[in-house]
């Protein structure tokens, strides 16, 4: 019952989540309209299949992936097990969409014929795939893998929760050298001009960046945790560490 | 006496310590390496000012601003004010060369007739500069200006922290941002050959998040943090406020 009763919302919460969807979608939103207005819009067969890619990023590996490590904030009353599905969904969705952003671009750069693999940007981001993939795995394997047993994920979670911001401050990075390389490559001298489309993706990079910043800001502060509750580890987590040992096997 | 028993330094600290100690000069040695290398040097009255701006940022925004995060880490065992008097130094010395670095870049555009601030990276350079001082100023009014009450302290600490954290990380996007530019305005399309200096500055720019990557894992594990020493801050800091109330006014 103590869970129970922590469990009410912090009074600020809800405002700075609103205002982390309200910058999230807002910067989904002009990626999109960067990439009609200055770019030709979205295509899968033609030169406009690279547009793919940052759209596919920002929804995926930045919008998904912030909204991902924030749903233990927002559904604090839920059962955990539910909470920890959606959780892993979003994570799901969000590497799916990014890796059709990412097929597209290495299929962009085949039938262009270009070089593969060059840019700090490009490292980077084949950095933040394989981190990301790798995180889901083995919090899969340790969260919802009936497998793991309870000291074994307690002991990861604090590495999980640091890996996860780690690699989604990364991928914000990442994103901002993406989007200074798409400029710098088509814009050339011009950008020094403030021409609207520099002036448009810088807005876009401070949007990027404060996004980060505010799922950051959610996701440390320790008074905005979610509480445990007791009794749902007990009953739907660990039931069977309690009865048959160190392995909660049966989920 | 509980807070001295604490003060033992953990295990594993020390080894990530050296580590980001290793990271960051081999980051500072290597933007020399590049600077002397690639783009003919340093010098102030000539085309080579420019260089000025990367080893300066490199060595105040970024490695003596992580250190400077890092000094409640190592010296667990010293008297707080010694330490806070340390952090304090560590980011004047980091302001003062980061502002050597930012004249020698508005300089030398103004010198070769050059547009400023209308790039992603200046934006973000200009907000982490400011953002710097403004928390510098307040952190100085809070914690080492005799003015400000225990309570007030208590309270404005875990925004200190978070926004510090933040700042830090800041900078090294806008390093990465900044390092991308000056590859690009070079390189161009020669980057995607894998010339030398374009794969160096890669190196670099991996160097540089994990750099922000190994300081922010040291700061944010909750059991490296600094034990609080209860004596030392009843006698120190607030040993007025314990005998004339909420307002610790001699230091």
């Amino acid at each position: 019952m103590e869970g129970r009763a922590t469990a009410s919302t912090p009074a600020a919460l809800p405002y700075y989540v609103a205002f982390s969807q309200l910058l999230g979608l807002t910067l989904v939103a002009m990626t999109g309209a960067w990439l009609g207005l200055y770019r030709g819009g979205i295509a899968w067969e033609s030169d406009l299949q690279f547009n793919v890619h940052p759209l596919c990023m920002a929804i995926g590996l930045i919008f998904l992936q912030g909204d991902a490590l924030l749903v233990y904030r927002v559904f604090r009353n839920e059962a955990k097990r539910t909470t920890k599905v959606l959780h892993g969904l979003l994570h799901v969705f969000a590497l799916i969409i990014a890796l059709v952003g990412l097929v597209a671009v290495f299929d962009y750069h085949r039938k262009k014929g270009y070089a593969d693999l060059y840019s700090l940007h490009s490292w980077c981001g084949i950095l933040v795939f394989v981190l990301y993939f790798v995180q889901w795995l083995v919090g899969f394997s340790f969260f919802l893998f009936p497998g793991a047993s309870f000291s074994l994920r307690s002991r990861y979670r604090a590495s999980h929760v640091f890996f996860g911001a780690t690699i989604f401050l990364l991928s914000v990075g990442t994103a901002l050298l993406g989007l200074k390389e798409a400029l710098l490559f088509k814009l050339g001298a011009k950008y020094s001009l403030f021409e609207p489309e520099g002036v448009l993706a810088n807005v876009l990079g401070l949007l990027l960046a404060c996004f980060g910043g505010v799922v950051l800001y959610i996701l440390t502060r320790p008074d905005w945790k979610r509480p445990s509750q007791a009794e749902e580890q007990a009953l739907s987590m660990d039931f069977k560490t309690l009865t048959e040992g160190d392995s909660p096997s049966s989920q």
